[in-house]
């Protein structure tokens, strides 16, 4: 093997080699680090790295190895973890002055599942302020003039980048599937509730995802397959049996699939780039693919995604409000001043929508596998004061559905253009399998 | 058996008599009817009860068993149900003239595991308006000047004057410990969740829990746990082990159990009766009831309470507000105002302390069996234009911890004092086991 490209391996390719015995832990990490070292100056996707720290952990696993101990499917693959998210080993200030030095005393559940699947924690990815719009340093590696979409600024930019073949983030409105797309990675939100938020910064229970980037599909449901689980300390997930993420997405599908192409009530704000190239995919995959027009009533559900993340975020950031809001962005402190407004009766209205809207979709997924629809409005916004519009994300994120972010196409500056397909609620190893045929087709083209 | 006094049959009894066929559920329902027809001009604890439906449904019952089809555990026994619960058989007013004559489609999940049971579904009993303050008709069995307490006041009522074995009620506040008091028989509340709110008037999903009337603790059981079970249509159930209520209920303590007798910050409302009654039960209990003090700072747990239920119940009765509040009561309109303008953040920190709360009982729970603490004020109050305070219940309903009245003392008019004991969340049948033993205790005395 090419050891001086062994930071291009995906992360499945990697786990394999590793577990061979073809490359070492030590080996593959040190070529992401050699990789970071030449490009993190320009892009900026990591807000703490140690590379002692993470080459220990390597030769950590590489040793549990040559000693016979069980390895687990990521064993000694590196991820990088968005710096909402609490590590034990390192700092976690979640993008903000106010929690400057923060040093969390336990491992997020996500973290302490990747260690327990065999992953050496990389580093710490920049977020937005308090994952929230105001920018952190990331630059997008296609164009550093431009936004990589937030807030997982740093964990999308990081995989895109060559430095890591995979990375977590979190979504609470379109914070995964917008810097995907930016960065022309994969990106993967699961469902609601299948995915520990225990040792995250809290914004909103109700709208929180912890979501995966990487470089293939492959690897999304292998990193996806090792964060699902219960966790008593998160309240919305369940015990449930094992979902078979890898194999399901491996497979062909039983029948051609058949997607919905959703334009939704905020088609008005896609770029013309992103008319286009949804008119030539739908062309292309001609009748595997059909318009659906949604109901113009669900325009509501844009206020309802925002009456719920501003009033949630207002009570999760009580503390922050409190003692430090001169020291927040301008619109993070505007949004917690709404927030403080926001009426219980409507707060719980807008809660109830949630179980009224997913009835709703039962007649769109009983005839479609999927949701095909925009991922952002176009490509990277230029830039670096803004991370560009979510406003194609809120309504699924608001759903709980899962949804994913697919490379798939370019705008005309040649930056990555994505397409978002959405699966059913708990139905999250159909639309990898979908999503991995739609791949091929594009591809066969 | 004597079927002159069938009516004064526990449950328990009735469905072994049944079982056995020493009795026909045709001639217990008859007596029931005939006590009824005796009673009923006085207390008034029936909003809707048709005689020959309810022969009807036991004869039917008389006639499975002859016909050797499988007998449930509450086979031929009579039931009454809060006028608040559907029944798809006769009507469901929920104690407003909104909702005069409406007739719901399906038997709330209840009544259909009361059914399945083999219970007969005898008629519906009072309620006050919505379940919340607004007396109906009824009058305490033991004085009829006197309020038989709310809001599940029929239930209380028809049970303590001998006109059905067991009733099904609803407690937000304290909707089934203080009628059960008042009234003088056994009334439970198990904790949060066991049991569906499916098809029951909603006033608030964190506080609305489902409890049951009887005239002795083993009917208690037996009714409680038909009624225990996950239902995919009350978000607030899971799937669990079916608890055996009735077994664990008629053990012995391994141990003489401990009691806290817990004044509660609401102390100062006791009644003389109520400190003198409270002050000889504990001192007959000797070693094994001690006083435990709650931090003075539990206080506020009052308040939150009374936020979650006003927006509550504001959410959840927006249509009666919108189309009829000159229609309601007084208080239920000025509750109403009140819960419109609590703030979303104000009712998710509310919210918020449940858990904070239950963790902060571990500490007591660990020491002791169950807080013994009184069910109300004092004997039931004069006068039928109130039902009573509910604040000895507030903090034990808001915790969703399960709690029993349990008929032990008498005021000094007579009337009868209940003595409240309440156990850990999940710990139902334990608290019945202690319960069990406290009565025999007071009874050996």
């Amino acid at each position: 093997m090419d050891a001086s490209r062994l930071e291009l391996l995906s992360a499945s390719d990697a786990a394999r080699a590793i577990a061979e015995g073809a490359i070492s832990s030590e080996q593959l990490v040190a070529a992401c680090l050699a990789r970071i070292r030449t490009v993190e100056p320009e892009v900026q996707a990591w807000q703490y790295l140690d590379p002692d720290h993470a080459l220990a952990q390597a030769r950590a696993r590489d040793l549990d190895r040559r000693e016979g101990r069980a390895c687990g499917p990521l064993h000694g693959v590196p991820v990088g973890i968005k710096d909402i998210i609490d590590t034990v080993d390192m700092p976690t200030e979640d993008g903000t002055v106010l929690h400057a030095g923060r040093t969390p005393d336990r491992d997020a559940t996500v973290v302490a599942m990747l260690r327990a699947a065999g992953a050496v924690i990389l580093g710490k990815t920049v977020t937005t302020e308090c994952a929230y719009f105001h920018p952190g340093k990331t630059r997008n590696p296609h164009h550093s003039g431009h936004t990589p979409g937030g807030s997982s600024s740093g964990s999308a930019a990081a995989v895109a980048a060559g430095m890591v073949p995979l990375a977590l983030g979190s979504q609470t409105n379109g914070s995964v599937i917008r810097p995907a797309a930016f960065c022309g990675v994969y990106g993967f939100k699961p469902t609601h509730g299948l995915i520990s938020r225990h040792g995250i910064l809290k914004l909103s229970r109700t709208l929180d995802h912890v979501g995966v980037f990487a470089r293939t599909l492959e690897d999304i449901a292998l990193a996806a397959e090792q964060l699902v689980g219960h966790d008593e300390r998160d309240p919305d997930t369940t015990p449930r049996a094992r979902i078979p993420l890898v194999r399901t997405a491996a497979e062909e599908p039983p029948l051609p699939p058949l997607l919905a192409f959703v334009k939704t009530p905020v088609w008005d704000r896609a770029a013309a780039e992103t008319r286009d190239a949804f008119a030539e995919l739908t062309e292309a995959l001609g009748a595997q693919c059909e318009v659906y027009e949604l109901p113009e009533s669900l325009r509501a559900a844009w206020d309802w995604h925002r009456t719920i993340m501003e009033a949630e975020m207002a009570a999760n950031l009580e503390r922050e409000w409190e003692k430090g809001r001169d020291r927040l962005s301008e619109p993070l402190r505007a949004l917690l001043a709404r927030g403080h407004e926001v009426k219980a009766v409507e707060y719980q209205k807008a809660l109830a929508r949630i179980a009224v809207l997913n009835q709703g979709f039962e007649e769109l997924f009983s005839r479609y596998d999927a949701v095909l629809t925009p991922s952002a409005p176009g490509t990277a916004p230029e830039g670096l004061t803004a991370t560009g519009d979510p406003a194609f994300c809120s309504l699924w994120t608001l759903c709980g559905m899962p949804a994913l972010n697919l490379p798939l196409m370019r705008g005309e500056n040649a930056l990555p253009l994505g397409a978002q397909l959405v699966g059913a609620r708990h139905d999250d190893a159909r639309l990898l399998r979908t999503a991995r045929w739609l791949v091929s087709q594009v591809q066969a083209d």
